[in-house]
C-alpha cells in the first residue's frame, strides 16, 4: 500500500511571509503551488519551489480561476479555450519558475472552483487536459478520485492520480460536500486520522450515510488553510506509516 | 546588411480584440509578445501566438512592471530578487502557451520603465540576464544599443541583440529623450524612414546635436501604439529593402 | 417625447488614453464610466469625469465583474452580499473622483455579464438596488426595459431608466440576443437610426420576429466601443432630433 | 495626556478571513482600513467596517499603491496628478462601503512605500493632502510626527494626526530605520510598552542613539501584522491607562 500526501501551497498574497507552509511541507510528499491568478506571486511561487526541491518532495502547479478577491473559489463562466489558456499561462510561469531553480514540476491539480467544475462538467475537464497535456505530456493530473477530470486526463493520454479528501465529507455520488452544509468539514483530528487509513486501506470513499464508493485512491490532501494545518498533516501521515502504509510522491509511472 | 524589425503587441487589454496588431505584424521579423504584467491576458497571448507562427515570425516575450493601470511606464522599486522573478514568471508563462501551440520563444525583451531601468542600471541588467538564461540559455536578449542590459546579457552567456527607435530622438549619451521632451517622438514619416536606413549603413545612432554613436544595430523597433504602425512599418521595411538591407528576424547566431 | 443617449466609457487600459470617447462623448446626455474592475483606471475615471462636466452631460457609474482579462463579460458566481460590496465599492470610488471634481454622480448603470445578471435574475438586481439606495437614494438606476433589474430599482424606492438599445437584436421575451447569434449586432447605420426613433416613438421594442414589445424607453445605450461609434452617436441623435425628440440627459423626476 | 492607538486592518487577501482583526480591534480605538490596491477586497472591507460600527471604534482608510504582489511596500513613481487619484479613488471606496453601513470614515493614513514617501516628499505629501481635502475637508490626516505629510496637511487646511511608533527605531532625523537595519523592529513586549507611555509623557521620539526629538503624539500605531498583535495592543493600552493618559479616538478637534 502507497500513498502520496498533497498540500495546496503558495496561497499567502504577502511578499515575504510564507505562513505556515514551511512547517507543513515537512511532512507532506507533493505540494500543488499557487500560481498567482487565485492568490500567489512570483517570489512566493520561487521561495515554495526552493523549499520543496530542498525538502526534497513533488512540485506541480496549482492553477485557479483569475479572482484573487475570492480566493478562486467562485465559479467563473469562461470558454473552453480560456481555461485552455488560464491552465497554459499558468502552468508555464511556474515550471519557468522551476525550471530556473533545477526543479521540474511533476504535476497539475486545478484549484477551487476550477476543481470543482473539472470534477463535474466534462468540457472544462476536457480542457484542462488539453493544456495539461500541450505543455507536457509527462505531467501527471491529480483529480477528484471518480470526476470527469480524471477521465479527461486518461483521455488526453496523461498519467492521472485520484485524489481523496480525509477532512472533508462526501455526498452518495462521491462529490464533496458543500461547504455549508454540515458534516462538510470535519474537525476531529482522530477521526481525520482514521478516515485516511481507511481509503487507502479500503480504496473507497465513505459517503454521509456511510456507504463506500469503491475508487482510486492515489492522494490524500491536507487543506494548507486549516489552523494547525501541519499538525493535522503530521498525525495523519504518522497513522498512515503505522498502518504499513508507504507515504510517497505520485510515480512517474502511476 | 542586414536587419531585424520589432514590435511590441498583445497590449490590448480586450479578450477577443487583437486591435492593429494583425495588420502591423504582415510587416515585421519579430514580435515582442505582452505577458499580463502591465497588458495583455492568456487569451490575447495564444492569438497572438497563432498569428506569429502563421506569418512566420519569430516570437518574443515582452515582461513589464505588474502595473496595468500604469502600462508598465512608471518605474516601480524591486530588489534584484523580484525583478528576476517576475522575468521568470512572465518569459515562463509565454513558454508555455507558445510550447502548447508548438512555437519555440526566441527572444526576451522588458518593456517600458523596465526596458529603461535595464538600460540604465546594471544591477537591473543582471536580474533581467540571469532570469533568461535560467530559463533557457538559447534566448536572445534584446536591449538598448550600448547600454546596461546588452552587456549583462553578454556576461550572462546569452546572444544579445541591440535595439534602435527610428521614430525616438537620443541624447548625447545615446539614451532615448524622455517623451516629455521635444523631439523625443518622430511623427513624419518619411525622416523615420530615412533614419532607420540611416541606422543601419552607418552601424550608428544620430543624437539630438546630429552627433554619430556608433553601435551595434540588430533589430529596430516599430511602436506598435502609434496610430498608423501598419502603415510606418510597412514604409519602413520598403525604405529598408530598397536601400539593399535584408530585413529577417534575429538568427540563432547572432 | 423625450429621450437620454448614453455610452459606456472610460473602458480603455491605458493610462493617457481615452480612445475614441472624447469625440463620441460630443453626442451622448449621458455617460456610464467604468469604475476599475472590468476596465478603467482612477485616472482615466478622473480625466472623463473632467471632460463630462466640460461637456455638460450626465455622470453615471458602471461596476462591473472584477475581469479585466475578460472585460466583465463573463458571468462570475458571487453570493448577494459579495454583489453589493462590488457595486457599493466601485460606486464609491467614482463618486470620490465625481466629488473631487464638484461634479455629481446622477445615475448607476451595471456592465457586461452582471447587466445581463441583473435583467435575468432577481436576487441579483435586489442586490444591485439596494447597493445603489444605500449610497445615495436620489441616484438613478438604469436597466435593461422591462427586465427584473429595473424592477428591484422600484422596490427599493429609486428612481429607475429603461433602457432600449438601437443597435441589438431582441428576443420575443425581450431579451438581448447573445452575442454569438445572427442579428444580434446591428450593423447598418440606416437600421440602426430608424431603429432608435421607432422605439422612442412607440414606447417599445422590436424582437427579432417584428412583434412589437410595449415598454418604457428612457435612454438609448451607444455602445462606446464600436468603431466608428461617435458617427453613429451623431447619427442616431440627429434623426431623434429630427423627429422632434428632445434629446436630452435623464432628469431628477424620471 | 491623551493618545489614540491605531492599527492597519483589512490587509488579509481571503474573502471571507479576517485574520487576528478581530481580536486586535477590542483594543485600539481607530482602524485604518486597506481599499483594495495593496490588499483588502470591498468584502472584507464591509466586514471590518462592521466590525468596527459593533466596537464603537474610528474608521480610517489605508490607501497604498496599487500592488498586491508587494504589499504596497515598493516604491512607484507616480506623477503628482496619479496619486491624487489613487487616493481619490481609495478614499471614495471606502467611503461608499462606509456610508453603506451607516459609518461616516474619520481619517486618511498611507500605507507603506506610499507613507514614507509622503513624509519624506513634500509633492507627495501636498497631492495626498490635496485628494484628502477634495474628498471632504474635515477628514483627519495621519501622517509620521513632524515629517511633510503633516505639514502637507496642515496647508490644505485638514486637521491633521501625528503619528509614532512604539515598536520601531527612529535615526536622529526622527524617521523610521529601515526594516533591514539591527534595532528598526522593537520585539521586546515590556520596551514597547514603557516606550509608548514615554512618548505620550515627553512628547517626543526616542532616536537610536537615545536623543529627544520634540514632536506631537496624537496616535501610536500597533502593527496589526505582527504575530500577536492584539496582545500587543492591550498590553500597550493597558500600560498607558495605568500611566494615567486618556486612551482615545482622535478628536474632531484635535
Amino acid at each position: 500500500m502507497r500513498v502520496d500526501l498533497n498540500a495546496d501551497v503558495g496561497e499567502t498574497a504577502a511578499l515575504h511571509d510564507l505562513g505556515q507552509d514551511p512547517a507543513l511541507m515537512r511532512y507532506v510528499t507533493s505540494v500543488n503551488i499557487a500560481c498567482g491568478f487565485h492568490a500567489g506571486s512570483p517570489h512566493v511561487m520561487r521561495r515554495t519551489v526552493h523549499l520543496a526541491r530542498q525538502l526534497g518532495i513533488a512540485v506541480g502547479a496549482h492553477p485557479g480561476f483569475p479572482d484573487v478577491a475570492g480566493f478562486g473559489r467562485r465559479p467563473m463562466r469562461l470558454s473552453a479555450d480560456e481555461i485552455e489558456d488560464i491552465i497554459t499561462y499558468q502552468l508555464g510561469a511556474l515550471s519557468g519558475i522551476a525550471a530556473a531553480s533545477g526543479v521540474t514540476v511533476t504535476h497539475v491539480k486545478p484549484h477551487g472552483a476550477l476543481y470543482n467544475l473539472a470534477a463535474a462538467d466534462a468540457g472544462c475537464a476536457a480542457a484542462i487536459a488539453r493544456a495539461t497535456a500541450a505543455v507536457d505530456p509527462n505531467l501527471i493530473l491529480v483529480g477528484l478520485a471518480d470526476s470527469h477530470l480524471v477521465t479527461a486526463g486518461r483521455e488526453a493520454g496523461l498519467r492521472i492520480a485520484s485524489e481523496v479528501f480525509a477532512d472533508r465529507g462526501y455526498d452518495e455520488d462521491g462529490r464533496l460536500l458543500a461547504r455549508s452544509l454540515d458534516g462538510a468539514v470535519i474537525d476531529d483530528l482522530d477521526q481525520v486520522r482514521r478516515r485516511a487509513v481507511w481509503m487507502v486501506e479500503h480504496r473507497a470513499i465513505l459517503t454521509r450515510s456511510g456507504s463506500h464508493l469503491p475508487c482510486e485512491v492515489d492522494t490524500i490532501c491536507i487543506h494548507g488553510d486549516t489552523p494547525g494545518a501541519p499538525a493535522l498533516a503530521q498525525a495523519v501521515r504518522d497513522a498512515l506509516t503505522a498502518a504499513g502504509v508507504t507515504v510517497a510522491a505520485l510515480k512517474a509511472d502511476v
